[in-house]
């Protein structure tokens, strides 16, 4: 079986895995399918298969599912801190119920992606999605702290974009490696490969966010709106002269229709070209990784997951 | 020293390893500052201490605080919930700050207690309490279902009682028995015993709400207006005649202020009498467990809780 047909069957066993797990309580299995119908791009745990590929272990369908369900019980917490009406094209669960269920399914999902790791039952790969879960929050708390901060430090951006996003792509690609009994070498390489790749991955999300594309699955121009400084805004905003800062201003964090001129400003104001030059720059960081990993399998779908980062219109 | 110096000892040790630790980002350590600022009465914590006090293993201290990291957790994110302003006589961090920043700093301290859980590395104390924690959501989740809902049984309203309450609780005193190497006999009586201290404390609770007592550092008359159905009004609901029915149910989720002949009306129809009656037999099966307990120490230490969870007018 090729390697591309093996992760496709092996991430067909994650879906498996997680939606047969349901509550007997109805408003509980409702909410779980109605969260799971919806099948993500599921990038984080495609990682995780993909350095964990060498080994026969079973528990990596597991753990694939693990890094899953802490995906998607950030998201749905996501969505009650933004506020947020749709996500992977679907109403969000703050939106079709309430925020209460959105807190609380999120919490649930969280406890069950903790209750599949103790089956898996190793220390090192505990430890480390233990703290990847932390620092996602913290990550999250910070963007937070940052809102309608048109003074935030592109230092500060980068590590929203490492702790909110990257974190996570690190752990898959590291705890992957680890149940696959990898050495030292490749823990390290396919960790930072991943870990840049996630990073990529959030830059593309705030570049998506600005390009008016609705195929997305979520709303378009959301972070300006809600007073988020992203990347694009970010640069726009240090090539402004006073009168332009002003302007840009006043579009952060106010809920009106954003016109196309507006767009057009952020543009002409170099916001979108030097985030697509930062972007490039942790494509090419994750790509220099990924060169590093002798495994010419794996190493070719590191770079394959790499390029999809950089060049995905969803 | 006697047992109980020796538990307010540890117990001031939970809340200094719980205070030092702290995140480097203002904003993160602010909000942290704030929650464990306001001690709570670690009524949990002092369980899990209690079952483990033959063990000098120093890790008990930091099980103890992984316990009141959660409930604090589950505190947090209850408050998101139910839209509460205030919490152990302080605004609460939805209030004070956001819902949103109750929502993350929630999800940072769970994953806080986590990393506890996983330097500690006993697997069966990992599993009970991912588990339990994934019932304490799914109890929340079921609660908010029944919001509303006149026609709820008593046995359902005995299921939220142990999950959102009464879990942790018995996961409480079950680990602290295993971290400290206990028997078999005894993790079972001590688990029995707190589980069902756990379900009278939060009858209490429920009781207390009704109260008018404002000792208690939240708000009164909340379930009712926020459309719980507890058991004082389940049980008057139970004996109301037709009209008497109607008007209680239009009593159910709305903010409008209580009348005292609203509160008189369910004393009337048995609801404050009838769930007393309900706290004493759980307290009863409490002390039933708590007396099979051969350590007299742990034993009276039980008992004493109970009689605590059984009387508290806070």
């Amino acid at each position: 079986m090729s390697k591309n047909t093996r992760i496709s069957t092996e991430l067909r066993s994650v879906e498996t895995l997680i939606k047969k797990d349901f509550s007997k309580e109805e408003t509980i299995s409702g909410l779980y399918k109605y969260i799971f119908k919806s099948n993500g791009k599921k990038i984080r745990a495609r990682l995780c298969l993909t350095t964990s590929s060498k080994t026969k272990n079973k528990e990596k369908i597991k753990l694939a599912s693990v890094i899953e369900l802490l995906h998607t019980a950030t998201l749905i917490h996501d969505d009650v801190v933004d506020d947020s009406p749709t996500r992977r094209g679907s109403q969000s669960v703050n939106n079709l119920w309430t925020n209460s269920h959105g807190v609380l399914i999120g919490d649930y999902i969280y406890s069950k992606a903790f209750i599949y790791l103790v089956d898996i039952g190793n220390k090192k790969i505990l430890k480390e999605l233990a703290d990847t879960t932390n620092d996602i929050a913290q990550g999250e708390l910070i963007q937070l702290d940052a809102i309608n901060n048109v003074d935030i430090t592109l230092n500060k951006l980068k590590k929203i974009s490492y702790f909110k996003t990257g974190r996570l792509f690190e752990a898959a690609a590291k705890t992957g490696a680890i149940i696959s009994n990898e050495n030292k070498i490749f823990i390290s390489n396919v960790s930072e490969c991943a870990k840049n790749l996630g990073i990529l991955f959030q830059i593309t999300d705030d570049l998506l966010d600005y390009s008016g594309n609705n195929k997305i699955g979520k709303p378009v121009f959301q972070d300006i709106k809600e007073g988020k400084v992203t990347y694009p805004f970010f640069y726009a905003y240090k090539n402004a002269n006073t009168k332009q800062k002003k302007y840009l201003k006043e579009l952060l964090g106010f809920s009106k229709k954003l016109k196309s001129k507006d767009i057009e400003l952020i543009s002409s104001l170099q916001g979108i070209k030097k985030t697509k030059q930062l972007a490039k720059k942790y494509h090419n960081r994750a790509i220099e990784f990924a060169k590093k990993i002798k495994n010419l399998d794996i190493r070719k779908e590191m770079i394959e997951l790499a390029d999809i980062a950089l060049n995905r219109d969803k």
